[in-house]
């Protein structure tokens, strides 16, 4: 890998200071973050809001390319698809769990399956690409 | 439509109560939505971050969809495939403009063009599909 | 626009010799490609392919990019989501309507519209990315 | 499972006679398929075309989800979405590996990746979304 795990929760918190996105963990090839859910993220009837994992997504994607081409601030996501599988329950986290397809010299490409904390079964399930800038 | 703006305005006030998103305008197979930018949406050099874009694409398509079928609260995004096409400013609202191409028994389907207030060319595009829970 | 409809034509049928498509119109960013529907296009019960309209749509996108960016062969895609909204019927042309969402240096976005010959209602809809090489 | 490897084939046969596409496994919760390359596949240049590779990815979910609901002539894909991430060979047949993500009673949803024959890197990967009829 090209950054520590501690590298790039720093680089995270220090580029998305409002997210509340925690990385768990960076692995060859992948990474998986958790984001809490509380009030501020539940709509009325305790529905984690679609944004919020669409979000998740892409802060797992974020981290599991800067795992595998480092600290690169200005990779941008250029495509973002998601599908919408199950109502998450209100009261766990969501965990994003991301798996590089390719890193490419300009592209990455990568998909994240999105759980409820502790729950086998995906609640959403993500393919993002990245624009790579030129080094 | 089966719904006014007012009532739609209402209903996406207690829906979806974090968010700062606005209903501008609901027309026959479409809406606009607006929302501000400050602070709290910038990540650090101005950016406004992709998952602001998909939130306002998704309130824009719901938006649109209430609009056309009248206030039905169960219907839920099960797609959404963003493209992000440039930079926004740190400095302009986002503005969501959504025309409806299918609005169907069990699903709807629909495209979002987002721009940053006042400028011509799109920041991103949206096509995103909502199921209708049946009546 | 940097290509005539005639040269598009051209390069089309000598790049893609296997296809039916035919370019109809080249406006300054879009087009309009058809293809004809026949019995080796219906599969039984005289459905058309979900895969014969993402070749349309394909196609329709890399002639509205030709006429914006001129013959480049190396454009390709890198993205294409496809929605299918209805089931065309099995006795009319499959018609792509291409309009270009972004024409950057490096990455083009579009949208195109398929219709069956005549008919006002789409029957999918696809966004694509075309990756344009350095030049 | 709910089908046969050759229920399956036999019914893709029948219901797609255009196709040289091949099952080659079917296992709980997925499939593979494979389709052979020769000329009438490649344009110009050696390129396996896209167009054949998303129709591979089609065949690729619908013969997992056939194996996991049964043999429902009724299931239509309702989006497809695509990554283009590598030029295939010439001279391998392309793998479409299908893993279904949910089966739903209304909705499915797979991903697929696309090999070519004996090449451990994806040429593509599709996610794709079908819809059940009622039963």
């Amino acid at each position: 890998m090209k950054a520590t795990q501690q590298e790039i929760a720093d680089f995270i918190a220090a580029e998305f200071p409002q997210t509340r996105c925690v990385v768990r963990e960076v692995v060859p090839g992948g990474a998986t973050v958790v984001h809490p859910i509380g009030p501020d993220e539940l709509r009325p009837g305790g529905t984690v809001s679609g944004p919020l994992l669409m979000a998740v997504a892409d802060v797992a994607l974020y981290v599991a390319l800067l795992g595998a081409i480092g600290i690169v601030p200005l990779a941008v996501t250029t495509n973002l698809t998601v599908n919408f599988l199950r109502k998450p329950p209100a009261d766990r986290s969501i965990v994003g769990v991301c798996r590089l397809i390719k890193v490419g010299r300009r592209q990455a490409v990568g998909e994240v399956s999105l759980y409820a904390e502790g729950k086998p079964d995906p609640v959403a399930h993500a393919v993002g690409t990245y624009a790579i800038p030129p080094r």
